[in-house]
């Protein structure tokens, strides 16, 4: 396995459970953050101002809303979080083929209309939490979890998305069949042993790295410890070896 | 059919394809309006501020992000969009049953805090851009929408939620199942002739209402029209006959 120049360029911290103050203090904690992921809780309390602060910091980030609505929707709501500088932005791969494509076209659109280097979209395929069971009886799908992340990863390849999200279980077999460029982000990333919370499928950090992940999303593990830096740093010790 | 004595409580208009002065001048073109619904795209541009603005004008309000994440996610978007004093807040029942239990109980939670009734959580079924061939093709569901929508519908109310968004064409039967107080929320509404853009499963209003719809969702029908303000009032006249 090649080294790794940049590790903390592989790590993408979850800004989850956190408010805007907690955010700043945690950077302050570690300034050798590179990448960033909004999620839902902090985007529907503070709204865009959070990615600008993020910007003004020179953070890349991930916003991971994950859209899933009727495609113009999907295609205008990309298109808005193309223009706040996002670097990578989730949409649903179940949203259909249809959606993705306009929405790829749309973040290009946005971003050009700001001069802004377009976002790569990323395709949610099953959600980390989902167990084959769970799956199941809840949705009635009754296919593996690996047959129906190969199919949403060929809908999300086929749109023109960028990438993919997929758990670590995933992501050997995803990598077989995609790029290095086509990006693999594999949130459910635990040191072994470590309080898994309601993820399901999970493994740790340098093997998620050795599968194929281009980019691993770490929150809980990091944010939530008692010594944030030093978590932070032993990841990206972890993945350079 | 029982009369309806204030059919504007019945319509909730789609703030699609609209920035927040936009928003400014419909509502002062028709100050009638009672129910807006603020999607993916006005929230992604202008976040929780317009919520507040929209509440300062008294109107009553849609949080239509239809969130799908994992459960503790959904859980906390929940708990922040509770906090807003929006009435209504959709998700994804594919998200699955723990997360719109946790979900219900953390909007519960959030609006208690801040001394707001709670609201009502809608779950989202099958978007109403889906057909039957188009669900197949691309999700490899090989059910019929009706026994999808019937089987999401229950995953709702087990969950304890408020009620769900689903299209003209299941809200009669959805009805025969659910009492008056489970919302049953429609998009997908036209006048009969109308361009349906990407919307598939469609109907009338008075339909609509006729079948056990509690409210209608519109959009580009009023909003789009040449005369909004009697596009409104022509709405509500049908729909009290």
């Amino acid at each position: 396995m090649k080294n790794i120049d940049n590790p903390s360029e592989k790590i993408i911290i979850a800004l989850d459970g956190m408010d805007k103050d907690d955010v700043v203090n945690l950077l302050k904690k570690i300034p050798e953050i590179v990448w960033v992921k909004v999620g839902l809780e902090l985007f529907v309390s503070e709204g865009p101002d959070v990615l600008s602060m993020l910007r003004e910091k020179g953070k890349k980030i991930f916003l991971d809303l994950k859209f899933h609505d009727i495609p113009t929707t999907v295609a205008r709501a990309c298109f808005a979080a193309s223009q706040t500088g996002a670097e990578f932005i989730s949409l649903h791969t179940c949203a259909g083929m249809k959606a993705l494509k306009m929405a790829n076209e749309a973040a290009k659109e946005g971003a050009a209309k700001v001069n802004l280097i377009p976002p790569k979209l990323l395709g949610i395929t099953i959600l980390t939490s989902w167990t084959r069971e769970s799956f199941c009886n809840d949705l009635l799908i009754n296919q593996s979890i690996n047959q129906r992340v190969k199919h949403l990863a060929e809908i999300a390849s086929n749109s023109g998305l960028g990438g993919c999200v997929c758990s670590p279980k995933e992501v050997q077999f995803l990598r077989e069949s995609y790029p290095e460029t086509f990006e693999l982000i594999t949130p459910g990333i635990r040191s072994l042993g470590s309080n898994i919370n309601d993820q399901s499928r999970v493994s740790d950090a340098s093997e998620a790295i050795k599968m194929g992940a281009s980019k691993l999303v770490i929150g809980r593990a990091i944010t939530q410890s008692n010594d944030s830096a030093y978590m932070f740093k032993s990841f990206c010790d972890k993945i350079s070896i």
